[in-house]
């Protein structure tokens, strides 16, 4: 990604950030950055084309949180409960990125054009935990009868729900960190059939 | 509640679930209540008070999707599950009202004036399932090692981040139940120390 577009998106998440995703204005956008919005319009064509772009740059930057603790040397217990814990950090970005990423889940409901990019972004995250956790049933560490993609869709459902208690200050880090934590230990005990 | 105000939340209600509550506008209310702004400031004093109120006036209409269940005959897993369950029906007014919510809390992450109601409404709600949780544990069905609350608070947080997911048309009615429904068996197992 050339440096302007990552500035572009960089100033789009702060406006979402501040102002939510369906009060965005592509002129704020543009007075954020300090750009023209025919700038904007070429990178990006349309407004709705700026936004879908914004939530796979906060997806990937989201993806850098934990990207030093993804090595073969951690268990995977552990990487499970960083990756899902990531969202939960006392810092501005790790913040602004939780925002953006609620605020397009709650616009989706109303704005179609936006659920394709949520669901393959929302799709690709459950993936992601779903093999993790396959991969700690290979290795022994998490029972066989657990059924790896329906609890990393309540672990990643559940991590959305507490993202947004905890946006609105409703919950602290550490409280939305422990229930991450007590959700993970059961949802890879032995199942009630095992 | 007087008929007149009743109907002028349904109309706010409508409003919210169809644009949001970021993008009301007094004047949107009145028009789809079809009555002057006046009488709206009368009721509600101003744009704020409105929308509060209509959190309110969902939060009591929920409340009723459940009311026939709620005898001392029902065992309170079964109890359980239906409140917790009761979000996902397909049904007009059960989504609108899932909407409305879902809305107040991505607007509590900007809007920190709506966010002593969204607190108490929530409060509310994690508490009614505790006290549930307890009885359970009362009378035996529940086992003594469960932590009411934590439970709660997390069985709570994950309906609120299905819910995102199943209005945005990730998930169907039946998968949202389905995964309620594992996880209050997760959640009213034996804890790890049990």
């Amino acid at each position: 990604m050339t440096t302007r577009r990552a500035k572009l998106l960089e100033a789009t998440c702060r406006v979402i950030a501040l102002r939510g995703v369906r009060g965005l204005r592509v002129e704020d956008v543009a007075a954020e950055a300090g750009v023209s919005k025919t700038l904007i319009y070429y990178h990006f064509r349309d407004r709705a084309g700026l936004v879908t772009s914004a939530l796979e740059y906060v997806n990937d930057r989201a993806e850098g949180y934990v990207a030093g603790a993804d090595d073969d040397e951690t268990p995977v217990r552990e990487l499970l409960l960083d990756l899902l814990s990531a969202e939960f950090q006392d810092d501005t970005a790790v913040r602004e990125n939780s925002a953006v990423w609620g605020e397009a889940r709650a616009a989706a409901t109303f704005d179609e054009g936006l659920r394709p990019t949520l669901a393959s972004l929302t799709e690709r995250w459950i993936v992601d935990i779903a093999e993790l956790i396959a991969d700690g049933q290979d290795e022994g560490s998490v029972p066989a009868s657990v059924d790896s993609r329906a609890a990393a869709v309540r672990l990643t459902s559940l991590v959305e729900g507490l993202s947004g208690r905890w946006l609105a200050g409703l919950l602290t880090t550490a409280e939305a960190r422990a229930h991450v934590a007590a959700a993970l230990e059961r949802e890879l005990a032995e199942g009630p059939q095992g």
